[in-house]
């Protein structure tokens, strides 16, 4: 089966936004067996988006189209839909009373006219329904042919493409897909692709393949499974050769769990709690632990401390540090990770002080410089970086390192 | 004129990378006054690459192609736009050379066979050099159409681009794109676009259309001008316009300016300090402050009170509030923000109190009500939120109206 990806958005075709979209339904369709030899992007506009649905229809079994559900008059891919394939506009009750529904939660006083418009499907459409806005989605089947219509937003999009189409679709694909992941902390993607390239070219299928995140990479084992065949026969060996080759750089082997659930998960299961003390990240790493439902077993709070004050007066830095060493400094790192500690009564503590620049770098403590500091058991390990990027990636790099630093104390102080 | 691309490349057909290529060209055809109305994806296959290049052809004066020139038998781009502008290949003996010359300061010890493809050029092409690497790009031109062959990884794309391929085709370009930005926060989309319809539909040139993102919309406007004609002349009144009909929930009309950026603008011309206090945001609304270069001036610390005793030990919050009212009320809020200025030494302080889920809501406080409460000048203002969404997009809504709300209560305290 075929399938063929139409993005809608003019914004696409005046390069303001990346289409990450298409990337991510291309990846999907890859994993469901999908081909897709065809990618488009068309704007805003009737006559050329519905040539391009005319003749994706003509070569594809599946087109997936995304954008231009929304309310306003600028969006167009409903209407255009259901005017090439001949199916009339009907309105939907139940979308309907879920924009009813969906207004009454909100801060909006009144729903505007226009939103309306959304609860109109081409008659005997498939409904999906969007827990995240207003656009619900659609699909739509005539002559064989199958087609989706998707809201725009990556918010929207992605959990009913995952939910809702992902399902439909995989159901009527004979061979499936099964993936396994090994996520990686702290090993560059090129040295990670080097130590298993024997495996990588051995393997047809399954297949394996890395990927690079910020700070991580992922390794993704993807086999194509046929009717009754044991899937996990074919991924567990090599999960677990690859396991023994990272060592504890792997920290989950879960798709879904994220470096900061599997962070959670270790402080959960040692029954430890932790306190946050950030300069440069400025709350973001606290953010991050925070992201995980349930933090509040193992965060109680978090601290902030920008400037040099803050730090003496939440933290207990001492003063001369500061002067002697600086605010980036191992000895600053430390004293804040000790105080943090004991400010919080928490068990340990990660402190991340650096310099995210743009400006404030000299030669020997240059921008990108970032200490980071764990506490634990009357022991605080300091880390040294030299991080590369612009302010927000310096940021988000330090972030990443540190939630992986108290992982990796973690795993050394109690999973003997 | 009419700009249209196409991107060559197995690779995003099956979503391994993203195709940002294609968003560096649009914005740079944009920029020059080319009308980009499709952008096509294929693969590595000769007919498929045929029939898209012929339909580009076919409805758009300049073709512009990325990828698929490289030494390897997969590369069919160059081969593929000769036989169908029935061009017959030759030798280019520059392009010889400098691959000769590009082996000779590498690390390979002999040139590989497949690399003397690259200097095979379709007749009357014009060659640009690759100075990061060894496929030459090519500029045909036949029957008064234009078609742009480039190599496809960004490093050698990009300078190619910029240095040989922008100064060609606009130098045939009369008109140029100017655009301006109206971000708002506070107005949802269809409500924004409602208010300026008449706007809207009045204007062809400049055109108006609405962008949402989360808790914001950035309106954008967008002018085709010819050679010596004043943009400002175009766009000034409708930006006046716009301003005038959106008041306050106008922050900026800087492309390049943020929410959070325009708060921290506004703090420091006031010259006021703020602080914060966050309880299910969890750090990430002093996280956006911090995003500001130069934020340490306005900003000195924060606090991330996850739990009831944080909140107590760290901003004071009465413990009869929290057992009356709970954590998440108005009341808490309140006691938060004032507490919060106090422990920080602070002029201000935003507090936010919520339950961002998935669990822990009851019929009386549901998943997604969060309270956001602004202390300046001896007064709190707090307001009711009722969040959609997950987690991750209750608490990045709740920082985007936090900051907002910091943002008003500037602009009626100071700005009068």
């Amino acid at each position: 089966m075929t399938a063929e990806l139409i993005s809608v958005g003019t914004e696409i075709l005046l390069g303001k936004i990346v289409n990450t979209n298409a990337r991510f339904l291309a990846e999907r369709c890859a994993e469901m067996g999908l081909c897709v030899y065809h990618q488009t992007v068309v704007g805003d506009n009737e006559e050329r988006l519905a040539e391009a649905f005319r003749t994706a229809l003509d070569r594809s079994d599946v087109v997936i189209l995304t954008g231009g559900l929304g309310p306003t008059e600028d969006d167009l891919t409903r209407e255009t839909c259901a005017k090439v394939l001949e199916l009339p506009l009907e309105e939907d009750p139940h979308t309907r009373e879920r924009i009813e529904e969906y207004f009454k939660n909100s801060t909006f006083k009144e729903i505007p006219d226009s939103n309306w418009r959304q609860a109109m499907v081409p008659r005997g459409a498939r409904v999906l329904d969007n827990d995240n806005g207003t656009a619900p989605g659609l699909i739509l089947e005539k002559d064989g042919k199958t087609a989706v219509l998707l809201p725009g937003p990556p918010g929207e999009l992605y959990p009913m493409f995952t939910e809702q189409v992902y399902p439909y679709l995989s159901g009527s694909q004979p061979a499936r897909i099964v993936s396994q992941m090994v996520k990686l902390c702290g090993v560059g993607e090129s040295k990670a692709e080097s130590q298993i390239q024997d495996l990588i070219d051995a393997q047809t299928n399954p297949t394996i393949a890395t990927y690079a995140g910020v700070g991580e990479v992922h390794v993704h084992i993807t086999a194509r499974v046929s009717g009754d065949e044991d899937a996990d026969k074919l991924i567990k060996p090599l999960v677990k050769e690859i396991k023994k080759r990272f060592g504890t750089a792997v920290y989950t082997t879960r798709e879904e769990e994220t470096l900061e659930m599997a962070v959670v998960r270790l402080l959960k299961k040692y029954e430890l709690t932790v306190t946050t003390a950030e300069s440069c990240t400025g709350g973001l790493l606290a953010g991050r632990i925070v992201n995980v439902p349930g933090a509040s077993e193992v965060f109680q709070q978090g601290f902030v401390t920008y400037s040099n004050k803050a730090k003496r007066k939440l933290l207990d830095v001492n003063k001369a540090t500061l002067k002697k060493y600086g605010a980036v400094s191992k000895e600053t790192a430390k004293e804040m990770a000790t105080g943090g500690v004991f400010a919080a009564d928490a068990d340990t503590c990660v402190a991340i002080t650096g310099l995210a620049g743009p400006d404030g770098g000299t030669e020997e403590k240059p921008v990108g410089l970032v200490y980071i500091a764990c506490y634990m058991n009357d022991h605080v390990t300091v880390e040294k970086y030299q991080f590369k990027g612009d302010r927000a990636k310096i940021r988000e790099q330090s972030v990443v390192r540190g939630l992986d630093l108290l992982r990796r104390c973690i795993l050394e102080n109690y999973a003997k």
